[in-house]
């Protein structure tokens, strides 16, 4: 049976409401989230069976960290409860020309003091099927991406499938190090990578090269490079967002395995609710069509733009939604009528 | 002078916030609404003289209802205080690619309960010149179903006016009869029929006929069969909703009396804030508008569909407009521009 | 260094949230604002040395007021502690093809009662560099036309340049005078004036000119008008607002100099949040422009467009934008990105 | 049948919440109160018929204030639609040893500016058994204790019962003129007077008594002068108060009907959740007794006290309680059992 | 090791907050509880491993109660998802003389039509050690009667020990039989019981006692009563609560294990944040102190006694405590000192 | 003219509302504070001169703290913007017999890492007259002890008034050293001491003294020991606590000054709103007092206890009240009497 163990951080979330900005908030709304986190929530919530593996502090906010984890089904029996501090971050949601805005207080949490050898992957992963982690922990500390790779070679060892999200974030990477000299070795255990492809490239210290996503056949050449360099590659799958406005998205994606070009038609979302972890129900979308009818990758890549079109219109970081609504979108029906 | 009785539940409506899922919800907005005591709230709106028939429980539940009654200026002297218990609906507002979704806990409520013979009909009419009702009420049980037709039968003999919105609700009818099994006999009593064509059809027994409402000239035929069939049936009238998505709603209607169609023109409301109940304010428009100006058909179609716009910017069921907001739509004037 | 000592109320603001209609709220939203009030947050945000000049009680809330000049880092050194109310304004907000709604209650406010000779101009205005007024203190009574006559004198004999929001609001001028018999004096001493140039000939007793804003070879002989009546004017300006609904505003502007004619592109604002204050946030981008960088004019009036695009999105009266936002606006980078 | 005219203002209460201080508020709770109101609130809600008379501003906000009159079945058929604002008062709901606060907005109401001659009270008063009135109109403005005899004339040539609650608030009585000059000729009207006898005297331009509420035998000669000043008095009763602390009240009363003095037993009230008012629910409760069973004197006393009690309890000016619950109380069951 | 299976209703729990009356509510707390359901929270809280056994409807609101059970870590594996509804309780809680309003609204709901052989409870209990049920489930419907005896009969045969708390409530046993019909039968399987002596009495048949709880020497006499007639009986406590008002509460407690009574010092709650759910804190408090340490009864008395007095203050049905809070009460500190 | 320059961290605090425990709290309340910070505002509420010095990150969130400081009036001209991270602490606020809680999450704050040199205390203190500070920073890192003493130095070579709160917090304090190794030499500089004998013996290494503060005459020989190991000391106070429970404080206050105690009677303080931030009340209320009335050091007393008992009503760290206010309570009411 599958089981998908998902590795990075959990971080509480303290968003403004109502699109007010950080100075006119009285109260900030407490959720969680994290990029990897997020895309856990999304497998649990299509029935898959999930692990998560982090570490939080062993204290009252760790414990509403491991409250919401069990809510949301998302399997946190391995957690380690030993970390200083849960990490956070403040977000404020903007809206048509003003956009989001994002700080980040998640230094010395858990996972960016996280050592090689603190968890025992051998017994975490000895009956799972898929390893999910993204770029994002080894942005965290030096340390962090050791452990990285620590967990990617046993998972190998294991047979496991290998996926990650590059997840590439500005405000993070400030331990000394450029992408490129730590993502290139942690990258060729993946099976399937999520990004863009001068995301990619730019953690693999190769040149930009401005790809035109609408010209399809201009596409395999690029992605080649990449698959080239990474030889376990099977899947590489990228979000193509069009932003009018911060509450108007354009999103489609393409998917290619190697051989073929898979790309879905671009759907509008307005007004948006919340983008933030739209990139992660993509790759949860994509995992899970990845699992269910491996050999049907225009469903999958379907599957993996539908959820993260309904991910917009929904307040949080996951994407609260079941497999229905995400088939009702694949199948057509954007109208939003009122089931009654 | 104009005084209209309406028929129908008052329901509990308990509605998530700002767009939240269920699961997200850790409070409801609680608010009444029903698809007949919105045409009711309407037309108390525009300055009519109403009276709202239905059974309450006799609890702190019943009475906050009657509060909310008579704060809407709704006529509740005759209200039934007897029932087991209120009917309640559970509503999540969509956004976007995401439909609203609705939960009913209706069963038992006084309305669904309810028998012939416990209402006094024949005093309660006696100063009455309109009826109205929906196809909710025969939808809740079959008790319900035959109180209609007593309430129609004397509401006939005593020369009101009656309406109806079709109101079909696929997740009503439970207590196993089919529709046309019981519509066809409660629709003769009708003058004024608000619906579409096969929401008609399927009511009252007849084939589908996928209308193109945009080919006017292909209408009169149609509705002719619904004619035919009602001889007391004056008038027709369809609300004309194109959903782009769950907040862009596209609005027209077309209002047929027998030999000619009138249609409005359509008009684009959004971000929707709240479209349940914009049906009903489409109805309350129209009866207001047969009411005011008889001889002006095409004043009640523009009326009904400028009340239904407007009630799509309204938070819960009800259409809270004044007359000179509708009035300002039908004029044309659609840039909100602030009144100061 | 630039001081610009900016002269009118500063409101109670009670609004309903959530686009609730009056008859729904069960609480209200309490901020402040005032359309002079407003330009002197925004200048003090782009970081200039501001002076707010307003009567206020002495009470609790005219201290609440008090309190948020200072957090807003308005200078209220010269506040007017002792008129007898705070004057309030009630908004409901609209949206879609519903307009937002105000209902003043600022009758005997301090700034309504103010009187020639309460204010020791000469001091206050000793070390300042630019005056700032709007056509509302004009609309509120004799005694505070007066007042504004006696501040504009002081002003200009100081040598300060002195700017105008025409503002016009038909619910106010109600004390017996016509604004043409009241603004053409006191427009006199003008070097900037904001407003479109119907309402500026309808102040000044001039016939209207529906003017095309479109096209703008045939502008510069309308503004000449105004110019040839007030000949200190030096600048005027027109904030152009094509209201698709409530919700979807498209805003450009227009700055003549006497000479030349510079013009912006006009932008889409989508949902908007709140645009009252969206005016003066113009005309705080203006000012700022106009002190920062004088000669560059094209840039001046571009930034206060973009100051009056961000201003939708925010809530409340204040446009709290940072110089960093604007200018991104202005770089012409509306996508609404998260900064991450 | 009994039918109970009050006389007097309705307020817009904006108050804080949760014991927050003016300056720590983001949000204004909105309700109404108003002395007089709030006992046509109580009254209504022993199912008295009631009826209340009141000018409000034909706007908005006026509209909202009938919504609240008509939900809490107040009589709202007479009410004035035409005066310039609706009154405000602001509150701060103090806790233990910090006192509430109230900051009055109210000059300039309807009720301030109401003149004799605008009321049709032959009209009005003609199925009326009982007028209540307080000392709140006459302090708001000469014309208004004008118009408070105009009524009281009428009244009384019309053989009504009339009660007085004296209701002395040190923040009015602003217009020039001493309580002792213009309440002596009001009061002769009374049959039912509701103060404390310092206020009385106070009122009445009599010395102070100190008097000594715990030693009974010494009150009746105190009560007398009283009645002596004012012959068509029938019955005087107090509210006693002994405040702990803002969350600690120990309740009793008098009653003294010219003969014999009926006292109560003083009841602990702790936490307090909302004071205001409950001088009112004290008059709503003596005139609801006094109505029910005319010749149970001690029992109109304890139902005034019971419901004073209760009303400490509750958010917001009225007493919001039925006759059940005030009977439990009167029975002497004070524990506060949940009924399941 | 210990796990301890729990039988009965989750209810949703709609709350009006702040104290506020039904009639005052826009909108109601969303939370869950139930007798049975707090006592599983309580023993989840404590660290032990917990199953509860119910039926919710296959619905939004089965699922968001689904996800509540996992969030409070209350074993849910085999609840049945095939009810009709979900049962609601509406709660107005009370403070200081006004007591708290319950309005059930449980009627059809999965409890209520359960019927025998519809759970497999060898499959279920096959490594339990402990059963806990309520005199709640019996007085739904008959047929919840008969499923709670088969369940028993399984629970005795399998070797548990089965607890049980009497919870008469006045407003449900509506399905026309008396407990004492009902109740001697299925108390027979118990070997704990929690509840005061004269409910035992009433629900088993016997005369009314009138026990003196303060005397304690009077006590085993009238508890053997109840040990003679179920034999099985090895334990009944029973709750002293003296109510000072709705907000002030004296808790203390008994415990006789058919040869001593032990009785806990009285213990003072003021202010009460919530009382609801208090009884199933003791009874929580109480299994888990004859589970943790069997021979120590005055220090499982103690706890349970600690856990009730705690539990007034937590908003909610829940006692949502750690062990080390409670600990802090048995060793006395009622101080409430902020660890900081 | 009297200028205090405090000296101290300012943090977000983050707090569940309504006593919802940190599990039950979907979103927190942002507000500040910290000890040296609430002292500061306490001052600025009497109408003092204040500066405060702390350093914050110059990003979103250390700008919101920045306006929070001006709207409440303290000083912050001379804040450094360049730490890393704001603190943060979590609050449960509790209630009765469950005791608030407190999670500090302030490791890296611009505090903790502020070291030797980073601040120019001659230009901060040339118009200063009083210094203060609290045993809070020299726990938070020993370069921030180290930076203590840098600052006291200056401040005594200047001659300002040193006034210090002890502040024992058992949670900090976790950098390697004992409060006995560091304090006694940075108390040294000190005018002024609050906190309890005990807690002064433990920083300086003296034995535990067990002091009875009931029995005054035992306590000028216990104050003597510290007075003579600190030789500049002038006063010391206590500030006398006795918890009934976490709603119910009863407070009185010891002020010594080498020669003679002096008291304050005990009030008592239920309920309690937020009791964090009371004994910064009491020291900012003491400072008061010194600085208006030196000579009159009976009344400093009672100005320090009366002003801590206020602070227990007002959520938040701050004690926002009046002189009036203080005044009031100073001269024995504490009636809590509705000013209106």
């Amino acid at each position: 049976m599958t089981k998908i163990v998902t590795f990075g951080e959990i971080l509480l979330r303290l968003s403004t409401e109502r699109h007010l900005r950080f100075s006119q908030a009285e109260s900030y709304k407490a959720t969680y989230g994290g990029g990897e986190f997020n895309v856990s929530v999304s497998l649990a919530n299509y029935g898959l069976n999930t692990e998560y593996i982090t570490r939080l502090p062993n204290n009252e906010l760790g414990n509403c960290a491991l409250k919401e984890m069990r809510k949301l089904n998302v399997g946190c029996q391995n957690v380690l409860l030993d970390g200083d501090r849960i990490g956070i971050y403040f977000l404020e949601t903007g809206t048509s020309t003003r956009a989001s805005n994002i700080v980040y207080d998640r230094e010395n949490s858990g996972m960016s003091t996280l050592k090689k050898g603190m968890i025992d992957w051998k017994e975490i992963l000895k009956d799972a099927t898929w390893f999910h982690w993204s770029g994002i922990t080894p942005s965290l500390s030096e340390s962090a991406a050791e452990a990285c790779v620590e967990a990617l070679e046993i998972a190998k060892d294991m047979g496991l499938t290998i996926s990650c999200d590059l997840n590439y974030r500005s405000k993070l990477w400030k331990y000394g190090k450029h992408p490129k000299e730590v993502m290139p070795k942690i990258l060729q255990y993946c099976n399937v990578i999520l990004g863009d492809l001068d995301t990619a490239n730019f953690m693999l210290g190769l040149p930009q090269m401005n790809p035109d996503y609408q010209n399809q056949e201009s596409l395999p050449v690029l992605y080649d490079t990449i698959f080239k360099l990474i030889p376990s590659l099977k899947f590489m799958a990228t979000t193509l967002r069009y932003s009018v406005s911060a509450s108007h998205q354009r999103i489609g994606g393409i998917l290619y395995d190697g051989n073929t070009i898979y790309d879905a038609d671009v759907q509008d979302v307005t007004p948006v609710v919340d983008r933030v972890g739209s990139g992660d129900a993509f790759m949860g979308g994509l995992i899970y069509g990845l699992n269910e009818e491996p050999l049907n990758k225009q469903r999958a890549l379907n599957f993996a733009v539908a959820a993260c079109c309904l991910k917009h219109t929904i307040a949080g970081d996951y994407n609260l939604v079941t497999l229905e609504e995400v088939e009702k979108l694949i199948g057509g029906d954007f109208t939003g009528k009122v089931s009654r």
